[in-house]
């Protein structure tokens, strides 16, 4: 290893050969995957910065102890809840890759909720199982959702919240964003605090939740605020499982028919998301489910790892990276 | 029946009562409903104007040939290929109901698209049959389909094709229009005649059928334009089932597995629109459809029976109608 460049450590195999040429020129690369694990123990200690897609399962608790240089990881996926904070050194600086799967998770979560709006799922098994015919009309109360002049609220409104405000001007929607910092944004009604969450969820004909898993979010949707929504609101979910109380959401769509929860992401089960629940959502007709595929085509597309590369090169350069995390906010359970 | 006024035969019950006052203010009405059979031939050579929602079974060849006074017909539904044109004296005025249902049937057409794109349906599915994992990715050439800066071609460039292009602009998909009349619309790549709809179709990433049925318009997607369309392509079909060639697209989606098709109507059987089909389409995963739903919950809204109320109440007053159609252009084969 040369001395005069950092040591930077790539622990994911989504970034192409361009970038990580880009990176060459500014460090010494090195692939996790290339490196055999007898001789993991020997260069961990000289790594300087760490780029992954998720957390790599090489870096065991034991091996992240042996990387006393470390300062700066960068996340290729746009959020860092799979990291684990509670065990880097207090002066590593992590980055997000906040926005980079922005629009296509956005549109993903206009996908689950016009499905729910319109029951596309419902109705295509129907037809599948020959339950329906022409004649029949829909029950009362499962009418399909017109969403026109409908209030749309939206937690959480960074690069994915806001896309997905955008999209909802064509559907001529009001948007209603909740966000920690009040922020102002044409023809959007922006809301902070508890009282501005309660507001919009009492509003919301539907919820896109678009939140990072922090400790102040996980269970943020629980048995009290699932309550205050309409009865038959759609609740979205494109962002992490645990943002919902699992209990409560099973218990809430069982006694309220007409409430509809549309989701890509899942629960934790031993530290990572898994399709096992503890109830059985998918048998609901008011639950549509799908595994986590709102950001692989994403990482095709080379743009998140592109941004997760500028980022890393902002900090080769000794500029401040963009997208630092707080440490303090996150779950500090390890993944693994 | 008093002279002055003309007769309105009323052939639906969808109109409330508020509406029925306003044309009852310029009419006698007659409710078809409320005529004993044994009656029917009496009166029916008395009506001047039929409003009706979809052709009334009552109104039978025989039956419809007795209505020698009939000077206009208004549908409430947007399309009017339920009437029978060849059996309607030359000199009778008939109205669609053109716009009535735009927004809700664009909003319709979306859910059909992004369904499409990202698989929904599928995925869904694939989870309840437990034939997924979460670390499993989507095979090759089966991705989720991401929108942004895709082209969307809309056939079809009236009331609900004009929603669905504003639609696009939130998803920074670049619209392609195809029209029997150019138009310039701000943002849309407006199209007419033979070439240009090979254009559309051969440039496009999505497509979405708001066309209406005529003799025109019939088995337009045959297999010649499938063939020019792209083999990734997803054909949304929210106007009519008849459109589009059963067998042409049958064969097409098995031997091109990601083209997608996504429809809420169906082919005619027997004159009627009918969920049976000749070819076992449901069983295909590139395929999604639901019974015909983008409009009912519209006629709870009340607006399309509105319009249409207010266009016959313009046809009482001895104004032109608006949404005149050219019998000409229609099928004209009974629908019972």
């Amino acid at each position: 290893m040369r001395s005069k460049k950092l040591n930077l450590l790539v622990g994911t195999d989504v970034v192409d050969k361009s970038n990580i040429e880009k990176l060459a020129k500014l460090s010494a690369v090195h692939f996790l995957s290339d490196i055999p694990e007898d001789r993991l123990a020997g260069i961990l200690p000289e790594i300087d910065v760490l780029l992954i897609f998720s957390w790599p399962k090489q870096l065991t608790p034991d091996n992240l102890q042996k990387m006393t240089r470390l300062k700066f990881v960068q996340s290729i996926l746009a959020g860092v809840n799979h990291i684990p904070f509670a065990a880097l050194n207090r002066g590593v600086t992590v980055s997000s890759n906040a926005g980079a799967y922005s629009d296509e998770v956005a549109e993903y979560a206009w996908a689950l909720l016009l499905a729910a709006a319109k029951r596309v799922v419902q109705l295509d098994l129907s037809l599948k199982e020959e339950k329906w015919t022409l004649r029949r009309t829909l029950d009362e109360g499962t009418e399909v959702t017109i969403l026109e002049n409908k209030v749309l609220g939206i937690l959480g409104f960074g690069g994915i919240g806001s896309s997905v405000a955008k999209m909802a001007v064509g559907f001529a929607m009001r948007a209603y964003a909740y966000s920690r910092r009040p922020k102002r944004v044409k023809g959007v009604r922006t809301l902070s605090g508890e009282k501005g969450l309660e507001l919009l969820l009492r509003k919301s004909d539907a919820v896109v939740l678009a939140l990072p898993l922090t400790n102040q979010t996980t269970k943020l949707i629980n048995r009290e605020r699932l309550s205050q929504m309409k009865s038959s609101a759609i609740l979205v979910n494109i962002a992490r499982g645990e943002l919902v109380d699992e209990k409560a959401l099973y218990e809430h769509l069982v006694a309220n028919p007409r409430f509809r929860y549309a989701t890509d992401v899942w629960w934790y089960k031993e530290s990572r998301e898994s399709l096992k629940t503890d109830y059985p959502f998918l048998s609901l007709p008011n639950f549509i489910g799908t595994p986590h595929v709102s950001g692989p085509s994403g990482s095709a597309t080379g743009r998140p790892a592109r941004l997760a590369v500028e980022n890393t090169t902002r900090f080769l350069k000794g500029l401040k990276p963009m997208n630092v995390v707080d440490p303090k906010e996150y779950l500090t359970s390890y993944p693994y």
